[in-house]
C-alpha cells in the first residue's frame, strides 16, 4: 500500500482527463472548486433541526436521540431530509426498501460516466446519539448543495442516498444497503418486532416490500460510493487527527464455545480432583487476548458473554458457554487466528481434563475501500491542511454491502472518547464540518480522474 | 499431631479406668466387647425402608429422595425413625427445636459422667442420596442397638440424636443442631418458604418454636460427639480407603468481586485501549486457584458464580461480578490466602485498568475435631482392620455445631466417584456396615478413657 504512488497515479488519470479535447466537452469546474467549502453553520443547524425527531421528552441535544427504524421519529426524521434536499434543489426519490435517493445531473455531463454515489443513514439505536449516521447524511446533502450554489459542474452525475433501516432490527441491520446489494434475507418481509410485520414496516416509511427486489442496484451501476461517518472509536480522538481514511470494513467471525467439565462440591473436592469449566474458560479468554496481540495489526477479539452452570458460589463449574468474536480487515488473518485459538483450546482442554467445543456461529467477509479512493481522500484531506491517517472501521457500516457494487471509500471523524450508541456520543462541530469538506473535496478528486 | 502418642495416652487411661476399685462399681464390659459388630443385614434393612419415605413416585432406591425438612416425607420418616428408637428398648424425645434424642443408661454407671452423644440427620436436599444423613443416624441406632442385645454395661451414658433439618432451608441449614448450640438466628422462626413460616414447620415435626431456646444444650453436658456420615468427596473412594478420620470442618472465607472496566465496542475499540473487566476477571480466576495450591495442604478456592454486564457478543465487557468460596482448616491460613488474592487483585486492576472491589460476604470458623477422638476413632479402625486415612470435611455437618459445647469426633466412609446430593449417591453396604462398626467401637474406645 504505497501512499505516494497511489497520489501520483490518481494525479496521472487526472491530468489525463483534463487534457483539451475533454475539457472542450465539459462545463470546466470554476478555477476556485479547490477552495470550495461547505457552510459549517448551516450543517450544524441542520444535525440539530434533525436531532428533535426522536428526542426524549423534555430533553436537549445532550440527551442523544431514540429514532429507531420505521418508528414514528423516523418518519418525521426523513421527511425533514427529504424537505432539505429539495431546498437543494434536488427531486429525491423512495425506493422499494425506504431508500431515500437524489441526483444531480450536471447539464451536458459525460453521460458514460456513472454517478458518485455519497450518504450514510438517519435512523438510531435507542438511546443513540445524534452523530452516529447523521453527519454523513447530512454532510452529504450539505456537499451537495454546496456544490449547486456554487454552480460547480461535475462530469459524474452525483447522487445522495439516505439508507434505511441501517441499525439492526427485525434481526439484522443494514437494511437499506442490504436490499441495494440484493442481500434480502429469505422471510425478512415477514419477521414481526412489536407486533409489526417487517413489510408493513416498510411501508411506513414509503417502501414497497413487494417489489424489494427491484431497490437493488447492478453491480459497476456507480463510479464511486463515499461514506462520511463519526468513527465510533477513539484512535483519531486519541491521537487529535481530525481525519480518518478508512482501509476497510472489517471481517467478523463468531465462535460460540462450550467447555464441559463436571460440577462437584466447592468443599469436598481437592483442587487436583477438579474438572473447573470456568478455569478452563479462564485460560481461554486469555489466550484469545494473548493470541490476537500477539503479532502485529489491528485485528481484535474480544469474549463479551459467557455463563456459567450450575452457577452457585459452593458448586464447581461444571459447563461453561462463552462467544468469542474476532474482526480483521484480511480474512485469511481472520481465519489463521481462529484456528490457533482452537489449538489452544485443545491444550486447555488436555491440561484442565475439560471437553472444550468451538463452533463458528457467524462470519461477515472483510469489504476493503479502493485504494484510489483511500488515495483521493487523503488528497482532499492535504488540500484542506487536515492531518489523516488510515484505520479499520471495526464496526460495520451501509459502505460494506456497496462494496459487492463496485468501489468503496469512507471518511471518519473523532468520536469524542471513542464513545457511540450512546447519548454522550460527540463529534464536535469542527470535525463534522471537516468531514463535509473531506467529502466535499473527494467527491471534486474523483471527480477529476 | 504423633496418633501413636495418642493411642498410647488412650490406652493408659483406659488402663486407668479398669482399676479394680472401679470395675467393682461398674458392671464390666463382656470380654467380647472388642470383638462386637454391627448387624449389617439389619442396618440395610433399615436403611432401604428408611428411603421409601420420599422416594419419587414408581422410582426405587436408586432413584434417591426428596425428604426436604419439615415436609410430609421428613414427618413420615421422623415417625420411622421414632419406632426404630423404640424397637431397640429406648423412649425418643423431641426436643423443641424438633431434634430426637434418645438415651440409654446403663443402671450403675458412673453418675459424674457426661453422656456419649451421638447421631446425624434424615432430612436430605431436594433429589438427593439415600445415605447423606441416614448412614449416620441409622448407623448410630444400630450401633446402640448391638449394645443394647449384647448387654454391653457402658460407664458413661449414651445418647442418639437425630437432627432436625441440617440441610438448608429457610436461607440456613444446620437449623436443629444450631439450636442445640444456642445460635438460633433473629426472626428464624418468622421466616416464609413455600408460604409456610418456620415457626409452623417446626410444630409439624413435634418442635415447639415458643420454646427454642430450650434446644441449647449446655457447654461440656457431653463428654463426646461422634458423628458417621459419607464423605461426599472423592478422597477415600479414589484411595480405596474404607475410613475417613476427620480432621475437622473446614472454615469457608466467601467474597464477593466487582471489577468495573469499560464496556466498549468490540469492534472499534482496539486492543491497547481497553479496560476489559472479563480479562480481569479470568486472570484473577486464575489467581485464585494459583495461590490456593502453590502451598502445602487441603485448602480449596472456588469461583462457582458469574456474571457480565451488558454481556453481549459485540461488546467489551464492563462489569464482571463473580464469587470466590476459600475453605480450610487453618482460620490463620484463610486470612493469608484472602489477603494473597486481595493483593494480586490489586496488581491486576493495575495490569488492566479495571477496578477491583472485594468484599467479604460471609466467613464460618473451622470446627475442629478432638485429637483424643481421632486417635479412639483410629484405634477403633485398626481393631477392625480397616484402613483409615485422616481429611478435612469441606461440607458442613451438625458435628459443626457441636463442636462450640464440646468435644467432637466424626467418621467418614466412601461416597463413590465423590458424588453427593444428588440421586447417585451411593455407598456400599459393606461401607456402611464399616462405619457404623467403627463407630460402635470407637463409643466403646472413649468409653473406656
Amino acid at each position: 500500500m504505497n501512499r505516494r504512488e497511489l497520489i501520483a497515479g490518481l494525479a496521472a488519470v487526472a491530468a489525463h482527463s483534463a487534457l483539451p479535447g475533454e475539457a472542450q466537452r465539459l462545463p470546466a469546474s470554476p478555477p476556485t472548486s479547490a477552495s470550495l467549502r461547505v457552510n459549517p453553520d448551516r450543517l450544524r443547524a441542520h444535525l440539530e433541526a434533525l436531532s428533535v425527531y426522536g428526542r426524549p421528552v423534555g430533553g436537549t441535544f445532550a440527551d442523544g436521540v431514540s429514532r429507531t427504524a420505521y418508528s414514528d421519529a423516523d418518519v418525521a426524521g426523513r421527511k425533514y431530509v427529504l424537505q432539505l434536499l429539495r431546498d437543494a434543489g434536488l427531486e429525491p426519490r423512495i425506493d422499494p426498501a425506504g431508500n431515500i435517493w437524489a441526483r444531480r445531473d450536471t447539464p451536458g455531463a459525460d453521460r458514460a460516466l456513472q454517478p458518485i454515489v455519497f450518504g450514510s443513514h438517519i435512523d438510531s439505536v435507542r438511546q443513540g446519539g445524534n452523530f452516529d449516521g447523521d453527519v454523513g447524511s447530512l454532510g452529504a446533502i450539505e456537499a451537495l448543495q454546496t456544490l449547486s450554489e456554487q454552480h460547480v459542474a461535475t462530469r459524474h452525475p452525483l447522487e445522495v442516498v439516505v439508507w434505511s433501516a441501517e441499525e439492526s432490527n427485525y434481526g439484522s441491520g443494514l437494511s437499506g444497503s442490504r436490499a441495494a446489494a440484493g442481500d434480502v434475507e429469505p422471510g425478512e418481509m415477514e419477521r414481526v418486532q412489536d407486533g409489526v410485520r417487517k413489510a408493513d414496516a416498510v411501508r411506513r416509511i414509503g417502501g414497497d416490500p413487494e417489489r424489494i427486489a427491484e431497490a437493488r442496484r447492478a453491480p459497476g451501476s456507480f463510479a464511486a460510493y463515499l461514506e462520511l461517518h463519526i468513527e465510533q472509536g477513539g484512535t483519531l480522538n486519541a491521537g487529535g487527527i481530525p481525519i480518518g481514511v478508512v482501509e476497510g470494513i472489517v471481517g467478523i467471525d463468531d465462535y460460540e464455545v462450550t467447555i464441559r467439565g463436571f460440577a462437584n462440591h466447592a468443599g469436598t473436592t481437592p483442587m487436583p480432583a477438579r474438572q473447573d469449566a470456568l478455569v478452563a474458560a479462564a485460560q481461554l479468554i486469555l489466550a484469545v487476548r494473548e493470541i490476537v496481540t500477539s503479532q502485529p495489526g489491528r485485528q481484535v477479539g474480544t469474549v463479551g458473554e459467557i455463563s456459567v452452570s450450575p452457577g452457585a458460589p459452593n458448586v464447581i463449574p461444571g459447563v461453561v458457554r462463552h462467544t468469542i468474536d474476532v474482526r480483521d480487515l484480511d480474512a485469511a488473518k481472520l481465519a489463521r487466528l481462529g484456528e490457533a485459538i482452537r489449538a489452544r483450546a485443545q491444550e486447555i482442554a488436555q491440561r484442565t481434563g475439560c471437553e472444550i467445543e468451538i463452533t463458528k456461529t457467524g462470519s461477515h467477509a472483510p469489504a476493503l475501500t479502493a485504494p484510489p479512493i483511500q488515495a483521493a481522500i487523503e488528497h482532499a484531506a492535504d488540500g484542506l491542511s487536515l492531518r489523516h491517517t488510515r484505520l479499520p472501521s471495526g464496526a460495520g457500516h451501509d459502505a460494506q454491502m456497496m462494496a459487492l457494487l463496485g468501489p468503496i471509500g469512507m471518511i471518519f471523524v473523532p468520536s469524542v472518547a471513542g464513545i457511540s450508541h450512546s447519548p454522550r456520543e460527540l463529534t464536535r462541530w469542527q470535525d463534522c464540518a471537516n468531514g463535509a469538506n473531506v467529502l466535499l473535496q473527494t467527491v471534486l478528486e474523483i471527480d477529476r480522474t
